[in-house]
């Protein structure tokens, strides 16, 4: 959607809304569906290709005003949620469909997300040790499960082991900063002979310092095995996995039991919109049922319905699938595609320039849109290099540190990168590198 | 704002928002504003009387396109919140000012407040008995932490120590349902015989089934006497207390540590936006803080910023004051008060037609907008009603349990609401109260 038809479209938007509450009260005040209603009323996959914006405006009248609100808030979630998983190739079992035991819902961040899967294994763990040792008092327990992430894993899932009061351990890295395996495998048995329990692993497909692929397919079995809990947080790289060319990346997802991307990172799904699935929904639900008479409903206890507010902290929602909705369908499968193929080209286009330079180096492999660089030289180098760029507020770029050294990192992310701005920022950081090396020789 | 000005108002800004995608490559891409930048081009309080939507539309290029994005977003939500704080004359110590140890934050929704709270508080005491005691495992103080509430609490507040991992009492009220000075009094007392530690008491101002009042006035000095965090949940009842006439009801929140209410329930803000304030923003952000370089700025050991990261459980934020901005301009503090004392006039009213029938009875005092009611008689014959209500779809009622009895619960909250909806609310009610009676006869 271009400018002009973004005023189009607005505009008509506007009038649609005033024309809402103008004529509110000719509206029915309940909603008259059965649970389930909206399922059938659309496709049961996102299109391939574009659908037309009067076609989608015509189905929030027939879809979404009959439910109107709650009911087609959630119910438009839990499908969206399955369109969703489907363009990733889940598999099945994380999908909710008519009969599954699993699902996806609309997190506001990533942070969220972390915090509610170690909660769910927190209470998991704490059930299964109580069953097999009834004394064993809850804050006994407590104080000996360990949850595990990367030393390269994003600060809120510290922040979220730290929330739950629960002890957690950085594994360590191979050279491409990702955990493998026998890495976690080492730790596990020193922390079991020390009498601990291991019950939590969070493992990043695309961490945030160099969007490094931790190696799940073997990760998955070994928690699998230890009957512990596998999240996996592809905040960032989860979107490119609906491209066939980026899935292979998240294979081994079939041993996690909760996993989580947010298209409002890198799927043009405006902030705040986190979708996360799990494996089993009772796993997640258990850990925070509260049922009092004023939150009860008909449905409840009918599986027909499912109650979001079980999965998540905040108890009030928002009709976020709504935004999903719109762009799946104004975009198409393959548009979605092209933005992530086009993004991923222009950071490799930008890693060409920085191989071309032998001044720079590259610090990590240019998976999806991030290019770790840095002169070759002291950190203290790259810092002022940093602060000059910083202070001519042309670009923006976040450093990191990776085995030890300062790294620039350059991110792709808007919606009009086009490869114009590439070579501008290429030129103001060769620029000012210029600069800077001409004034270390004075 | 009536429909003809949204109209209007609703096209300018779509063109806006196009306008300003089109010509976004010639705005800059970092701001260059200094920390507090903001604070001082707009006034110090919100208006009494409503701003025009022109001088509104002409700040946000004055005020916020010079900041954008992230020092206004967070700039501006510190100064709302002071703005908002004054409306409800909060001691001056929940404030920020420009050296203030205080300060507010916009959280999603209540249940966020009260588990931020509660953790902060847990952090805190661990902290002072292991100073008193550093032999003392975290594991074990945990474990003797003991939270309470109003037995009329909502369920997010017990849903919050679950999650936080520490016990939770709840206290008995009294005959108007709410907790008194020597109740929780009481507990603590045998708690702490007990070898337990109490830390933390949600107090809260209008509670969910009957809009109840704890007595914040006695409770504040006990919990202080104790060390107790006392947070304050005022989440539907605190919009009120911008009216002088409602102000009496939060005496005692000086007492307070932290302090919450949804503007998005009753100040006519769209959902999300509860508003949270804090007596030492030191205690909230010692909870929580992590600093991985990719998060580290220039200004933040300077006082002068504030990192709304460290304050709520999510890392990412939206730019909710900015909807607090235009509806405290566009409505004026006197405004906002004619809305609190209209709603709370149809309760009234409401009050008044249940009492005029002797069928019916008030079942808790109406102090705001809801009307808490039943048929005289039996839980079945209630229960009755509300199903007969429900299948008719006019109105939408919730129900509660008050004193083992099931309550009807009529609550104004559409802006849209008039004498005439109530008249209507009632006939409707009194006609199937009428119909279900016939039918207990036959």
């Amino acid at each position: 959607m271009d400018a002009a038809e973004f005023r189009r479209r607005g505009k008509e938007m506007v009038d649609h809304v005033a024309d809402y509450l103008e004529k509110i009260e000719e509206r029915p005040v309940y909603p008259d569906v059965e649970p389930g209603y909206l399922r059938s009323l659309i496709p049961t996959e996102a299109p391939v290709e574009p659908d037309s914006y009067e076609d989608i405006m015509k189905d929030v009248e027939r879809v979404i005003m009959p439910g109107a609100a709650s009911p087609a808030c959630t119910e438009l979630e839990t499908v969206m949620l399955d369109w969703l998983g489907k363009m990733l190739q889940l598999p099945e079992c994380f999908l909710a469909g008519t009969h599954g035991h699993g699902g996806g819902v609309i997190q506001g961040t990533a942070s969220e997300a972390t915090l509610v899967s170690l909660l769910a294994a927190r209470c998991k763990a704490i059930r299964r040790v109580q069953l097999l040792d009834p004394k064993k008092s809850e804050a006994e327990i407590l104080s000996k499960l360990v949850a595990y992430t990367s030393e390269q894993a994003h600060s809120s899932v510290e922040r979220a082991a730290l929330i739950g009061a629960v002890m957690m351990k950085k594994v360590p890295t191979d050279s491409l900063y990702a955990v493998r395996g026998e890495m976690l495998k080492k730790i596990l048995e020193e922390d079991k002979a020390a009498g601990l329990i291991p019950f939590y692993f969070c493992a990043t497909l695309g961490t945030t310092p160099s969007c490094a692929f931790d190696h799940i397919a073997d990760l998955g079995p070994l928690c699998n095995q230890e009957n512990m809990w596998m999240h996996i947080d592809a905040a960032y790289a989860g979107s490119a996995f609906i491209c066939p060319e980026f899935r292979p990346l998240l294979n081994g997802v079939e041993y996690a039991d909760s996993f989580n991307f947010n298209p409002h990172k890198w799927m043009l799904i405006n902030f705040d919109c986190s979708a996360m699935w799990v494996k089993k929904r009772t796993d997640i639900i258990g850990a925070f049922k509260m049922e009092p008479l004023y939150l009860k409903h008909e449905n409840q206890e009918s599986g027909l319905v499912t109650d979001y507010r079980h999965w998540q902290i905040p108890l009030g929602r928002r009709f976020r699938s709504l935004k999903m909705w719109f762009v799946f369908r104004m975009y198409g499968l393959q548009g979605l595609q092209a933005h992530i193929r086009k993004q991923v080209g222009l950071a490799k286009e930008f890693e060409s320039l920085v191989r071309a330079d032998k001044r720079f180096e590259i610090c990590a492999p240019v998976v999806m849109g991030l290019v770790c660089f840095r002169l070759k030289g002291t950190n203290e180098l790259n810092q002022s290099l940093l602060k000059k760029i910083t202070k001519s507020r042309e670009i923006h770029l976040v450093p990191c540190q990776l085995s030890g050294s300062f790294v620039l990192r350059l991110a792709i992310c808007s919606r009009s990168t086009e490869f114009r701005h590439i070579q501008q920022a290429w030129q103001h950081i060769t620029q000012l590198a210029f600069e800077l090396l001409q004034e270390h020789h004075h």
